[in-house]
């Protein structure tokens, strides 16, 4: 089984790494020459929208997958004319517009904060006097890692926000007032049979994924794999996908998916019986799905822009090191650590040890 | 960091898979175009003894290491002479013949079976005197998996047995009554530094591994690991070492060692919180030693010759499949099945269940 991943990051990097052992081959396609996956495979090095390229590599893959889903739709579906292609333009679709994706949360019962569509400063306006304030403005495509969006906190900053992003379709969204953040990896075989990790709790940073705490026996597990399971249905979804949401009191709201595996979720390499990746090249290619079990407290701590002292962070105990083999760049995610522990006491201050390594 | 790696077999790939999260790259070497490192890195293919190509090889990396130890002294040493290579040349040499071998172990006072040089027929007749019948004879260079050894079980064998192997160096060695076979996997740092994994207690088929066994508090681990410790230290050793014995009694006798990563420790990539691959990179490449602790009850199935259903082997709770992408043939090594478990018990029923599937 030769499988392809359009994208050839550091996800694209883990998924052919988990799939190696199953006997799986993998080809990488992306604009970037450079692209990190490129050392541990091959790759096609070409534009999302060249067809010819595109067609040489759905012709040398028996499948093809995505770890990066703000490609075309018209390549996906152009791909699909060709090979399989798992997730499908449409579960793809689905998220490259937060409007759009807002609305499918909504159609299927998944709450979510309150959001309005803004295609003008009098739209914006009204957002503010419906939704109140502070309201988050977000781009409706093409946003990732706090990209694309402007916290409007008082009247004034309406023009502000409007000046920075308008121009493109937008979204308003009421901001919650979230006790934490919260994600659920979920994954879908062909034959539609479905597993979930638990609950992993997430801390950002400037926008960015800082911290990921996998919480083996949480209170709102069942809320977050009940909506999670709606859209895997719904989607007829094969793959893995992560659903982000925010906690306010008891209740569960949605903030967005993605058609893939995630950075929540990058404490399954050591933290579960089978990673994520596994079980996404499992999904799409046909394989029965593996445990999802957590052999026990485990953390994962993103390493962005500049590597701490390798040496010292490897001394602490249970450390893994992750290194995407990508350059050093302010804001980059380059690597992540993994930490592992025999109690949750243990893990707590390896993480407090590895976090002040990373500051 | 790049790392070249003699051999490009599973042993390679699977250092090359377990060095890919640390950031490295990896290079292989090996005479076969079909070597199935090869399809996870780049792959020099030329003869062991091209020395052209061995300095390229040399020039292209930082650092070179062993997946098949009967590389030509002369090899290791003219490598030696463009880039460092662990482990060194000569502890390579110590490995190649097993008179060596043993009279290594003698002077480090790590028991062996009785064992007598065999260079002509009167020499055989004079071990199967001096050592008793049932007697193993081998060749002294280039044996591996039952390859190269004939049991002498009667006096009428001794011709039969000269005949099959006579002309080339041999070795006689008592066949001891053992209660069982373990090995012992150690590692050792650039600095000295040493970490032991547990005893891991095998069963061979047809003279090839068929299933080993994690053995995280036997009784015997003080024994093993003294004998490994000796050999590290007398050898200035850098990396993976694996030493082979048999248990006669409450003595452990030793086989011989292997200079790199072992068949006898696959089940550590699933079972310890570093596997012997990441480990053997760790020391060769000078970076701190991973903890070799033990997840908990886990064993592990090699799989010769054909594949068995899949599908059947992953529903098995606990079953990690590893395919080295080798085409399959009689009594080759095509790849292996880790079996972890919350209980020893549960562990054995599901050892039976895919022993049962492998037949």
């Amino acid at each position: 089984m030769k499988l392809g991943i359009l994208g050839g990051g550091q996800l694209a990097r883990m998924l052919a790494l988990a799939g190696y052992p199953l006997g799986q081959r993998y080809v990488f396609f992306d604009p970037s020459a450079e692209a990190c996956a490129g050392q541990v495979g091959e790759l096609y090095c070409a534009s999302y929208d060249d067809e010819r390229q595109l067609e040489a590599f759905a012709n040398a893959v028996d499948c093809v997958t995505f770890e990066f889903e703000n490609v075309s739709l018209d390549s996906a579906r152009f791909l699909e004319r060709h090979v399989p292609v798992y997730p499908t333009a449409e579960a793809l679709a689905a998220t490259q517009d937060r409007l759009t994706e807002k609305s499918l949360f909504q159609r299927l019962g998944i709450q979510t904060p309150g959001f309005m569509a803004v295609s003008s400063l009098a739209d914006l306006r009204q957002a503010v006097e419906q939704l109140g304030l502070p309201l988050v403005l977000k781009t409706r495509r093409f946003g990732y890692d706090g990209k694309g969006q402007f916290v409007v906190k008082a009247v004034a900053d309406i023009d502000a926000a409007w000046k920075s992003l308008g121009g493109v379709p937008l979204i308003a969204e009421a901001f919650v007032p979230f006790s934490r953040e919260v994600s659920v990896v979920a994954v879908r075989g062909r034959g539609g049979d479905v597993a979930f990790y638990p609950l992993t709790e997430n801390e950002h940073r400037q926008g960015i994924l800082h911290l990921s705490r996998a919480r083996a026996e949480d209170v709102m597990t069942a809320q977050a794999q009940d909506y999670a399971k709606r859209l895997l249905d719904e989607l007829n979804y094969v793959g893995v996908l992560a659903l982000e949401l925010f906690q306010v009191g008891d209740q569960l709201l949605a903030n967005e998916f993605a058609p893939r595996v995630h950075n929540s979720g990058h404490w399954t390499i050591e933290g579960a019986e089978t990673s994520q990746f596994e079980n996404h090249v499992r999904a799409v290619s046909g394989l029965p799905l593996g445990s999802t079990r957590v052999l026990g407290p485990v953390a994962m701590l993103n390493i962005i822009g500049t590597f701490p002292q390798r040496d010292e962070v490897l001394q602490v105990a249970g450390a893994h090191w992750h290194d995407y083999g990508k350059a050093p760049r302010e804001g980059r995610k380059i690597g992540h650590i993994t930490l592992t522990a025999p109690t949750e006491a243990e893990l707590e201050a390896n993480i407090a040890q590895v976090a002040a390594l990373l500051s």
